[in-house]
């Protein structure tokens, strides 16, 4: 796959890293085979962190689940989320070891992704967003650093809007700049806003390619609030984040949720501090992109099919309909090129 | 891959297990795709050994080197066997990781290894020769027991012809009895006699399908002698052992190497005890098997391709030249059906 993107079909770009993204990507490619997922490279976590920090690779985490949600190998696919549970292995979910071993034999992490995707048969192509090994730093408004994507990710950051950074400086893999220059769409994908979107809209050259590129732009809005990061955040506060960490207007569109969670899920995530996404139609209405509010939620219990899937054990969450937000996203883009 | 051969092309069942073996598959895989290793499943050193003990699963090792064997993907087969050398994946080679990882997810390794064959994409097919979690032991003439094949390959056993047994009692996999009954020629590969082909042999119903089979059975016989086991072994011994360690008599013939290696070669291995295999071409013509000497040894430096194989690092040494095994194989077999 030396092309970035078949000649045929809507041409997607996917920004992010994190559940938000694997499970938009899983929906997105019932609609086309034509996805780039542009993927964080600052998780320091779990399984991946230990390798990170035992082999000096590249983190794999974050790849390995865009690879299975655009697999169309389901015995594979499987197999690279089986997470070993006993003995030295412990922890490590198969995919990383994986990857670890393709860029430790080849020198090359790019080539192990290219091999790990002609195996997993993807519908598209993965794209690190930056081939540079860095780690996330952030600077809150009263000076304090905090640095590595696990900490930060959970952290009470006591201030609103920190300054975030990359160490060392990253430069960005030319496939993932070209995949959103040429992309029809680019998708901001939900997710954690600092510990997943963050570190993927910093790297150098992103923000320029977003505000340069002809295709359609659009973020898909978070569903709650992080406690002591994102706390009392409207939609255009989300959006606002998003564009100050590009360091560049961008968006053409935000999609967001107007369907409210039933009240034993509200209060459920309310003890941990978490509040549903507020927003403020004539406030949207006056701002320079296309706010458009929908149904995004997944209804009843929210389940996987998988009992390999790192996921399984969550029950009935707040999440959105990656369904429902697909065919929000195709309808917003045939809008737009109409317009 | 139901089936275990395909219609067309000879077909060839290869026991074995070990490094003999592995090298001779590589060079039939040139002739026919029509191969069936059947592999023992006693292994329980490095990192193998240390996968059953903290895991419990089936032993990956030879399994894994076989289907490397077979591969017609080079790059997945240089991954199969990169070990990695740091950390806490330390010694492991990704392959084994690879089948522990499906066996584990879906507790049937058989399934695992025919999904591997296909990632793989292999000539063939590998069978383990059992699916029961065994052990090997042996008695010596003198009454000590000795337990797994790790530490009874290179033991001195201070005594000839000792008992060997496993623990629990296996069953012979239905598959590789099926490949041995189907096969055209069946080939016992070089190899550790005691430490490859006994957990092998004596597994209960394969001596019984090896007397039973049409298949024209051959077993190539090792080139040096092993100290504390094999001293003083001359060829038509090691033939003598393979009967006695399968309960029947059953090959039609013997291959074994008629070249001397050098001097300096031969003083060096003398150093540890392992002498060249003799024959004596008087003793062997009124055997009921056919014993054909030729030129099997491989010539000048014995280099393997890939810095990924485990093996790479040895030199010189006393080979068989595969390729010229698998000729002398086919032609063996060309005159057994004419006879």
């Amino acid at each position: 796959m030396n092309t970035l993107f078949e000649i045929d079909g809507l041409k997607i770009a996917v920004i992010g890293g994190g559940t938000g993204s694997f499970t938009l990507l899983t929906a997105l490619k019932d609609h086309t085979s034509n996805i780039a997922a542009l993927v964080n490279m600052a998780d320091d976590g779990g399984s991946t962190g230990v390798l990170r920090d035992e082999l000096g690779v590249l983190p794999p985490g974050d790849i390995r689940q865009c690879l299975v949600a655009l697999s169309r190998a389901p015995e594979i696919r499987d197999l690279f989320n089986y997470r070993f549970d006993e003995g030295g292995l412990k922890g490590h979910a198969f995919g990383n070891l994986f990857l670890t071993a393709l860029e430790k034999m080849s020198g090359d992490f790019a080539a192990g992704v290219k091999l790990a995707s002609e195996v997993l048969n993807i519908a598209g192509t993965v794209e690190p967003i930056t081939l540079t090994n860095v780690r996330l730093a952030m600077k809150s408004a009263k000076g304090k650093v905090t640095r590595g994507e696990f900490r930060i990710a959970d952290a009470d950051f006591q201030s609103k809007r920190p300054k975030f950074w990359l160490e060392p400086e990253a430069e960005a893999n030319p496939r993932a700049i070209s995949a959103i220059y040429h992309a029809d769409m680019v998708v901001i994908a939900p997710g954690s806003l600092y510990g997943s979107l963050a570190p993927a809209l910093i790297v150098p050259g992103i923000g320029e390619a977003l505000r340069k590129t002809k295709a359609f732009k659009v973020y898909v809005c978070n569903l709650v609030t992080k406690p002591g990061q994102t706390d009392g955040f409207a939609v255009d506060d989300f959006v606002e984040e998003i564009e100050r960490l590009s360091g560049t207007s961008f968006l053409d569109a935000v999609l967001f949720n107007t369907e409210m969670p039933s009240d034993d899920l509200l209060n459920r995530y309310a003890k941990d501090g978490e509040l549903s996404v507020t927003f403020d139609p004539l406030k949207l209405k006056e701002k320079e992109y296309l706010a458009v509010g929908a149904n995004l939620l997944a209804g009843g219990i929210w389940q996987h099919g998988s009992v390999a899937d790192p996921l399984a054990h969550k029950r009935t969450l707040i999440r959105h309909d990656s369904k429902a937000v697909a065919n929000a996203l195709f309808s917003l883009y045939n809008r737009f090129i109409k317009a």
